[in-house]
């Protein structure tokens, strides 16, 4: 067995591994609580760190902490923001609903880590004391939802914004090249009228972009922080000014424009602000799931399926049949989007049953968020990077499509109008004719005003088939 | 049986009630899908009308459609608008999934309605053709998502926002009301520090605000209209300039700023708009679960619960306890909740299988988000008549559990620390003491400073507990 | 204004339509919760009719109500069976969670018109009380759920079923004609080996047929009705043996074998019964929601797409492309299962916040419930109507994909080992060559043994490739 | 960087680090899939192994495999089963959607170290072939979706059942312990008739063993396994009764009653068995979740909560509130379900969007199940222990909560009818009297009946208030 230091605390007295600077609550929380083998993510962790070091310097900077106790504080807590600390940090995020463990972890991490720095030894609880001083003027009932709100503000402008960016410019860059390629259209899944490879990857571009825009949109309400509620949201215990000030460092540091929550109850009975996120998420997921439906669909075949994309041969093969490339990367990207829609639930039930001044399902719900967020940016760039920017147009089937589709014949309509059009495509089925000859055969249009008036070219922009 | 006509359309003919106005593609639908009882609501039906009425003007402006047959149609169309043309819109929402029976059931009443109008029998399809003129520049593809967000931005305008409006209302008032009540607050459902009451239903009354909030947010998109798609998104067959005419009327008749969507193949492949908006109604469901569970809570009793609110007794009782009064609009409002919850997946589920062109689920889309903007609007009035602007506080229950709460103790921690302040509380609790007497007991606090220190009045604000 | 009459009850005195036999709980209730448009289903209110039967003859079997008051009630309450009362039945679902007012609904209109039919006036309250007589050894907290489990059962057995048994029966039948149409497997929806049409549909109609084991797997507890808990469970104020002898009595009204759930408190305090129904029921929803996807895809083009399957032309066109014809009947099916798998996160958001002796989201749940059997009911007889039985074969098509099918090659794995066929389909790939020549060009296999090796027809069943 | 050594297949070459037994695939994969932090777990990891020596075994048996080749394989992946391997399948969950990518890390790993064992260095590809070898007769897509179902079995039958049981076992004791314990019941959370503290506990307990009843309901189709479709369902290029013998020593050696799928296709196409198989853990955290909310609720206080039930002090506390003790057990138990419920939406996805002879979300889909199945199992263990085994009743609190109960008034019914009863329990409240008085006062009942007839311990079994 590994050799362990005494712990004492208010509640009582526990064996601590002599390598770990955890203190008693930590250690008696990852005795009770051996559930599911989840951690926080390094994300959360720093925003663990960040937010201890900005709680010091405000108290520090309002008279509430000297600076001797305040220096060694953030100093303790950079090493976290640094990652050096991870490995102190043991509790799965299945605790008690109010992450007041973590937090706990952290006052008792930086008190142990401070004091040591000052010369005692792990334990003394002295002088920096984890209650009094590394959580002085907090509770975690305003922490942790602070750090929540940090962790996935920054996640979401540092991962998931630029990913996104990413996916975009590829969509985009494609849509540039292939405007001109003119293709089937399809609705219902069925053969319909005209458009250009272009446009397809326009519009999923455009519900890339659309998707930042959706997560901006809920910025304003996720950059609010509760920090400075304490217990319950009244206040109670801390410098008036304290939420102010913290805001103000965390943003500086952060580069993000963090608020006061102007209702701290809000911001911590309720995560409504998070949920909105996921639901921002949500709709992302969605968008990404069309995107890979529609290029896994295309890309179908290689000779009995769409077969209008050639989906990149990945040096990935099936285990059985020699040779087959599959649209492996279509597939991991709509796993996600399964997880991103699931997510969607737990944060729902989460945040639904909040009760009182205390939402009490904190974990779960960061948890679900911030892997939303990195599975989103990471399938995100890895679809851009080794599937669209990887795949080819299958020009000759593309051509081959559109010149036998019977659905061009909907530009007679505002020459001939709807019912003998129809009439003229229900003959070209039947009989296996191109349309001109149908068209003729009917009387309808002659082959001269046929090839005049049914030009794919002009189908694909809005006007040109009432023109001359 | 009902007489019936004969009615011909270039797909074939088919018997029609005589008295009404559908075709022969609402007849066939009507027979093909005898699924479900669950019809487009009357928000969606108006937004049919609006939307023919639009069109026909727009393309008569743009002389696409001669005045002598816009007229006719617009008057048929008004008559939708007007709910005077309910009857003769039978089909369920479960049809083809781009809602074209209900398109080409509107093109089929306007145009027998507008020629009976022009001396015509029902099935002449002449003067005014269901196709060629109703549909002129059109296609389902773009028309029925276009009604989708205009019926959406209407019921949201107009009925969702103006209910949130009303429970925020009642929300604050009994905030300011009872603004000076101290009570217990709860975390974890366990008693805590001190709060107002009016603090609680300000936390609720933020809570129905941000929700305002987030349904503005998501307006932008909403506001983009797919007219002018037509068939793919191309804009085949419409005018130039049909899409920008066609909104200038919409948002001029609705009093809502819609505008084309740049980019028609991103509003008709995909629904990412919708489920957006259904996203932020299930941030209000939410927030609304919470308030139905905490007003439950609070006033559960009226004995042996929390019992700090009085619900109030609305003359409904229990079938077999004689005299029981229940939070009825509480369940009542948590139903909604469950119920826009749901929607929110179905909704999700049915955006994320778009497929290229056309997304394909989208009846099932509008009726749940009609359905949950419509229960939460229902919901959240009768919840603020009956139950916000009736209930009562009871003030002897709110002081007693306010003067035996051990939580007080809160009060000393920046006096004494936090470990003597433990070890008043646990005393106090063991030995069933009040806490002003376990502290002198303990020999950590006087009497004089405890009351100096320990005054609920100062812990509901923050810093006045670090004053003096 | 329509007339009322005055009625009084313990809570007070309101005025009712004259020409409706609710009474005064049903009315106050009526203007309490003026929410939505959702009523119970008439396979709900039929069981309501059909309880308050069984609890007359129940309680009158045991002595516990005279005949002449019992067979009033009972007569009352046929009429509710027979669809005669529906419109005395106003409530909406959105009303209190336990289902109390409807219960009352039941006991006033049956009170009533049972005196009414013994020459009282309406309102009268005698000889027939509503609570006394016709809630005997009730109460609305245990009827309640027993009407939804009996309407559940119902309509599982009664309509669900044998919908499924249809689908599955049309689905058996294609499987069984179309054995022998050898066609592309498709995996990853890229070309693979071959399987026939007829085990494509054979694997569509496994599914149903263990769609219905599910279903049948559920009912040990669905049949369990908490009839007899009375008000918490106890059974306080009903006959010992009411619960036996209510459920041998319906039990052999129905046809099914419900019997007392011996644990009273887990049915009315909880519904994971009905969850769990639900479960299943969305277990269903995946199963048909791939059915529907794969007929779609199959069904694609008409020339352009897998056009494996012809989807039938049902008379229904697109408005703006002549002649089109959409998979719709696969759009309906796909839009109820997005529907059925909302409701399953209605009803489990609905169960999983029961509290204490009573679940409070009962109409919600039960609302649900019923809605996801009719429609998965009604979905599954038009699917398996207008489309499976209407499909047919491209056997051209069919059999030009399969022959020019690079996946062939797999059959060479036991021949020369997977390297040499990875080898052999490359080349085939890269050069447009048949991979017999493929092979022979690589010289790993001679056009004999080819030919002898490869063969389709050895493809679709075990070993076959492994023999000679 | 590491030493690397470079392996070639059929498709390439490629560096890989050197004291790694993977292979070419496996190291593409591992480029190609930079995506989350998810990896599959070791009861997936163990059903890997043990699927692949029960291959070996069957294809020795039948033949298909020499000895001297069959051993290597089987020892090699006895490795795996014992958790030696683990390093060596380094790719996250998010690969292809059939898990293809770790059934060649698996054929990749045993190859490797087969042929080491034979003296060959890593990757020479003999005499041990990754694909002709140690996949003979399989493909991905059928091993990966059998190695999910021995994995959800197993973890299903080892873990979950046994902490289910353990959780009945500890409610089931505290039933029995406390079956006489009477207390006020609660519906709408309103104080209600009387109930025994010990029916509450027996009717949670009940809940738990229906969950147990759920699971084994599901099994039927859990247990049958894919193995033998090998590509596309067909069983192409495996022997004729490899997926008997198969299943049978899978069944030997895991002693659960694995039998071949009679229909391959339903097992590789579609995963409705786990749909199935989490719809019954779904059910199971919404029951979880009751529990530990109505414990939550009935353990609120100390003071001013309902306060029947003392939670227990686990050494745990508010980093503000001195002395706090909080129910974190029950707030890890809902997070667990909220988790859970979550995965159900995500499973319900993946398992809808099955496309033809291949569901490709494969490993999202076993990764949520095995994950509820395990948090679910956690958190019941865990509940048990720390929780349900370590609470008090308060019982003076009880005693006095129900002494001063309303709704004992109920009892009145049958003997004086609802309307008087009301009329009692009504003064009661108003003028805040004893219901006995109450009674006197309105001449309804004398002192002495009342004494009689409203007795709680009559009021917890059925009929006894009906009694003499």
């Amino acid at each position: 067995m590994a050799d362990t230091r005494t712990e004492t605390d208010s509640l009582g007295t526990i064996d601590i591994p002599a390598d770990r600077y955890w203190g008693p609550q930590t250690e008696r929380a990852r005795r009770l609580f051996r559930i599911g083998t989840e951690h926080f993510t390094p994300a959360l962790i720093r925003a663990v760190g960040l937010h201890k070091s900005a709680c010091a310097e405000a108290n520090e900077r309002l008279g509430e902490l000297p600076p001797d106790l305040a220096g060694p504080i953030r100093q303790a807590a950079q090493e976290i923001i640094d990652g050096q600390r991870d490995a102190d940090f043991p509790l799965p995020i299945w605790q008690t609903g109010s992450g007041t463990q973590t937090n706990m972890n952290a006052n008792e991490v930086i008190s142990n880590r401070a004091n040591e720095m000052l010369g005692q030894p792990l334990g003394s609880r002295k002088p920096v004391h984890p209650n009094d001083h590394v959580n002085r003027g907090q509770s975690s009932n305003d922490n942790f939802p602070t750090m929540m709100h940090i962790a996935a503000a920054e996640t979401v402008e540092g991962r998931l914004m630029p990913a996104l960016g990413r996916l975009h410019a590829a969509l985009g860059q494609r849509a540039a090249e292939w405007a001109d390629i003119i293709k089937v259209g399809r609705t219902h899944m069925m053969d319909a009228v005209p458009v250009t490879l272009g446009q397809e990857f326009g519009a999923w571009a455009r519900q890339v972009e659309l998707g930042q825009e959706r997560l901006r949109a809920t910025l304003p309400r996720l950059l609010m922080l509760p920090q400075g509620g304490t217990a319950v949201g009244t206040g109670l215990n801390r410098h008036r000014d304290f939420d102010r000030v913290f805001c103000e460092i965390v943003a500086e540091r952060t580069g993000l424009a963090f608020v006061p929550n102007p209702n701290k109850f809000e911001g911590m009975g309720a995560h409504d602000a998070l949920v909105e996120l996921q639901g921002a998420m949500n709709v992302i997921a969605v968008s990404l799931n069309k995107l890979g439906n529609d290029i896994r669909l295309l890309g179908s075949g290689p000779r009995s399926g769409l077969s209008e994309l050639v989906v990149p041969a990945d040096g990935l093969s099936s285990s059985i049949m020699p040779g087959k490339t599959n649209p492996t990367q279509a597939e991991a990207l709509t796993m996600v989007c399964a997880q991103v829609m699931g997510n969607t639930t737990t944060v729902t039930m989460a945040g639904a049953q909040s009760f009182l001044e205390l939402n009490v399902f904190k974990p779960v719900i960061i948890h679900c968020v911030l892997q939303s967020a990195t599975l989103l940016a990471d399938a995100a760039e890895s679809f851009a990077e080794h599937m669209v920017l990887k795949l080819e147009p299958a020009r000759e089937r593309i051509a081959e499509n559109l010149a036998k589709s019977l659905m061009l014949v909907t530009a007679l309509n505002p020459r001939i109008g709807y019912d003998k059009a129809v009439a003229i495509g229900k003959l070209a089925l039947r009989e296996n004719l191109t349309l001109k000859d149908a068209a003729q055969k009917l009387g309808h249009v002659s082959p001269e005003d046929f090839d005049r008036w049914v030009r794919p070219e002009d189908m694909v922009t809005p006007g040109a088939t009432l023109d001359g």
